[in-house]
């Protein structure tokens, strides 16, 4: 088989329109024809669970089978079951082959893309060849290539791949081939996986909803009403809806962690290098100030715990010069797996309050932890001061006054999407920072750091062992979710972003799904649904997150309920065993 | 005894004239009377080796009689002959006690101030009571109360410790007095070292001399018409005199290793945040492209490893949000001692040539490492492009065209002093970079960054073992020392500014002292003394570098010859077990 991908055939000078209809076209043209089903068709209105692939009638909107035979073969559905970490074991059983899990993974990724526009590229005749030499070493050898061995790896199209485009969102990278791997790609594919597909973002990557020019929309497999959030909405979508058992995200505000959140999946935002980032394509590249950070998505925490150990035990530092050279301490999971748990829970920020079912997972996750002896102390909620996080957030994101993103854009002609408020938080300034205020703006954050550092050195006073806490539990997003365009209106970053300006550890932990029965509106702004008081708005942001939920609460029946788990920077070997053992709690009650 | 410092008697709203005139009555204020010796006088052209203390006479200048024993007792002689690693030890032992090592170096630190000028603040009422209280808690446990117990430490004037002023050269900050200690001062007293005095530097820390407007120039103790180099020099020459045996000085493009090599000390810059630098005062704070670092400077290799290793040990990313979780690796240290040197040798970087002695003692050293049986392959000179560094470095430093420095300067109305060349290389920008720009500049960097880790890594192929190389051996700077005032004309920091560009660990090397009889200057500019060719110069600095060398030939005799060795990023024990492995070679083989 050759291993030539489809090229473009509009020149990069072509008008942005002829060369975004030219590259859709080209999307699924590298799968093979019997893994796509003309009869799918992408929506962004259609409430319905696409998660099980209804059969949809086109003549009968109404009428929904879920019968996902009809699509894919029984050997693809237990083949896109699998975790990741489930598969090189099946492989090396002999259970499959590599090249069967390729294939069932592009089938449902190919699905996956047609009802959610997910996807940007597939690799398919470079990962068929990938897969065929897994299977021909292994036949030869009998042993794994890697711990990775046969995973199909799907990436954000930040991550170059030789032979590629790699766009950023931006129409100007259509037809702009990747001269090589990023180390991103190349240490996985060492370590056995095989990256087989590029997943769509927002412009830039610069935004909490994954829409750009070149495919539009994507929406989240949950109910196609919400968005997959971005910017790693693409992998979002993809890995929720099964079509990938792994993937790389990036994040810079919450793009690996809200995506997760809303699509019901482990997200790990490690800490700043600790994967390589060096010659992965991003908008505003060189701003070092709060940087954005690469990490995996996937549908467990050992899932996420196989992709870190795999890459840190690679020594990406001997190549990236970001990288900082911390080994892999699988001595920090032992400790935390063999004593009980220190943390402090942020139920709410005191300025914007999360949603109900998060509110009551939060608590519910609390009792929990103290019921199993675990010790819960007191969280250091003013020193983390969330809402001056946001506000880093914000100013690093429009530092440039958008500059950046425009140059981009200019490049090719696409048009800017109407997405940004002109007023309020986030609204774009009217000019770039200076040299010298980004000076600034550097040590207001570096001093911000330091106090949250030294507030949690504090908590040894509280805890009973007279250590500090090991992480702090919250929400990821104050909203469970949003629909398609919501998000100009509900960008509060404020529990995400903390992460980010902080450089921490942080995943996300899916503990369940809404039961709208059990998690009904709030009677108003200032009383919950059991007439409880609840602090009343802060900000605009604060109501209109509320009255989301009351107003499209039928909707949100049955979305993920995921939460975050924050621990120290460079402790991505904790924040994981955290995971796990909360994982592992929830599942014993069987749920929250 | 009080530890309250003596205040400024003028307000900081008086004219910097009067600010500093108080501030030059106040310097040895704090310090014993008996420990002021005012027939002693500072010079700057006077070329007499003032190490052993000569007796100057006023009325015959020419005569010069080395009596160390009319200024300091033969008690105080040995306790300052002592190297910080052997302090505790003899304190452990009963030989001195915690005051009389204080008061030993604080008479001879008030003696090198007033020869060379090199001190701004004594702190002795406090750190007389801290050596009170460690002997008394010696007294009462028999312990040592951490690894620096009793070892005085110098720190440059940057460093705040409680009650005093932090001036980083600058007039405006006379009459401060620093809330806090810094890290860096508080860890040290936590593991037992005394802070006792602080030294001078250029203003704001940006020269490569250690001139400003508070004490004007400092000299160097082997010949005072030299400068000891800057910005660090005030630590230079003071440890270099005796007056110190560990001090702290900082570094963002060789401002602890030229020191260092000028006045015959070890020098460490660690990788970035390897040491904490919060709460240290700095210029252009917040600019994070390629930081400043703080690093140990000393008269061994030993009191380096001391000193990094009780600061790595008291794991200062606790507090420090930009310190790395590494820890002290011991192991890598084991490593190097047990095998064979992997290194390679620059002797010359294809820009600007170092000065005979150098390039002699390059040959010599890498002659004794083949000889012991140490691995040596040929170095990457072409990926490691100092000249471009130096750009990199040069444009870092005029990065805000001066603005902040000026901003410093107007505070107090101080003059800007008339150091740098108006054209030519490192001249001002007429205007500050853009954030763009600044974020296109750290791309570049870290693309130069990678290319030479890459090139780095390919020493594997070169070496018997298969490994890459451990590190590069070279020259300081290409000047064994250049004389007050010549900066402006000698300022080529490839050879130095090429480890803070990449971020490497790099430690000075003092390998003898210049015999000018062996080392005669060059023939021409294109043939050496033997009459070999050497390359012809490349650019004007190292037409004058080598002018500078043939025309004040006789001044550098004895002046200490130091050698630079260079490892990859945060493998400061690595380095510093190099430097320990070649320092006994170099011993044994009873100097080059």
């Amino acid at each position: 088989m050759s291993t030539a991908l489809t090229q473009n055939s509009v020149p990069t000078t072509a008008s942005w329109q002829e060369r975004v209809r030219d590259k859709q076209q080209r999307i699924l043209s590298d799968v093979p024809p019997q893994f796509v089903h003309p009869e799918l068709r992408f929506s962004d209105t259609d409430a319905r669970d696409v998660l099980d692939l209804p059969t949809f009638s086109n003549d009968n909107p109404a009428r929904v089978v879920h019968v996902p035979e009809k699509y894919l073969s029984s050997d693809e559905l237990a083949i896109t079951a699998l975790k990741a970490e489930e598969i090189p074991p099946a492989i090396a059983a002999g259970t499959w082959t590599a090249v069967q899990v390729l294939d069932a993974s592009t089938h449902r990724a190919a699905i996956a893309h047609q009802l959610l526009h997910c996807c940007l590229s597939f690799v398919y005749p470079q990962s068929r060849a990938q897969a065929e030499k897994l299977d021909a070493d292994f036949a030869r050898t009998k042993s794994l290539v890697g711990p990775l061995h046969g995973v199909p790896l799907s990436v954000k199209n930040q991550c170059r791949i030789k032979g590629t485009e790699t766009t950023c969102g931006y129409v100007t990278h259509l037809g702009e081939r990747d001269a090589e791997d990023c180390l991103l790609v190349d240490i996985p594919e060492r370590a056995g996986a095989v990256p087989f597909c590029k997943t769509t973002s927002s412009v830039g990557c610069m935004w909490g909803e994954s829409i750009n020019n070149i495919i539009g929309r994507a929406s989240n497999p949950h109910n196609r009403v919400f968005t997959c959030d971005g910017s790693s909405g693409g992998e979002g979508a993809l890995i929720g809806f099964g079509g990938s058992p792994l993937g790389v995200g990036s994040d810079l505000g919450g793009s690996i962690r809200t995506p997760s959140a809303y699509n019901g999946l482990h997200g790990l935002r490690p800490s700043s290098s600790r994967i390589p980032y060096f010659n992965v394509l991003n908008s505003m590249e060189g701003q070092e100030i709060i940087p954005s950070v690469v990490g995996p998505m996937a549908r467990s925490t050992k899932s996420l715990q196989l992709f870190v150990k795999a890459v840190v035990d690679s020594q990406p530092w001997k190549w990236d010069p970001k990288c900082p050279p911390i080994p892999w301490r699988e001595d920090f999971a032992a400790d935390i797996r063999n004593r009980p748990l220190r943390v402090a829970f942020l139920h709410y920020d005191n300025y914007v309050l999360p949603q109900p079912p998060i509110r009551r997972a939060l608590r519910q996750l609390e009792a929990l932890l103290r019921k199993e002896g675990h010790d819960v102390v007191p969280m250091f909620d003013k020193e983390l001061d969330q809402k001056r996080a946001d506000q880093f957030g914000s100013d690093v994101c429009t530092a440039d006054a958008d500059e950046d993103v425009q140059h981009s854009r200019d490049l090719s002609g696409e048009p800017k999407l109407p997405l940004l408020p002109p007023k309020g938080p986030g609204a774009l300034p009217p000019q770039p920072m200076t040299l010298r205020e980004s000076w600034a703006f550097a040590m207001d954050r570096m001093n911000y750091q330091a106090g949250v550092l030294w507030a949690w050195d504090n908590t040894a006073s509280q805890t009973k062992s007279g250590e500090p806490i090991d992480a702090y539990i919250t929400a990821v997003n104050p909203s469970v979710a949003h629909i398609h365009g919501e998000f100009g209106r509900v960008r509060y970053k404020g529990y995400c972003a903390t992460a980010n300006v902080l450089d921490f550890s942080a995943c996300t932990l899916p503990v369940g799904k809404v039961d709208i029965a059990a998690n009904p509106p709030d009677l108003t702004l200032t009383t919950d649904a059991n007439g409880n008081d609840i602090p009343a708005p802060q900000c605009d942001r604060d109501r209109w997150i509320r009255e989301n939920y009351a107003r499209n609460h039928k909707e949100y029946d049955g979305m993920p309920l995921v939460l975050q788990i924050v621990a120290k920077r460079w402790e991505e070997e904790k924040v994981l065993a955290i995971s796990e053992v909360v994982d592992g709690l929830v599942a014993k009650a069987d749920g929250l």
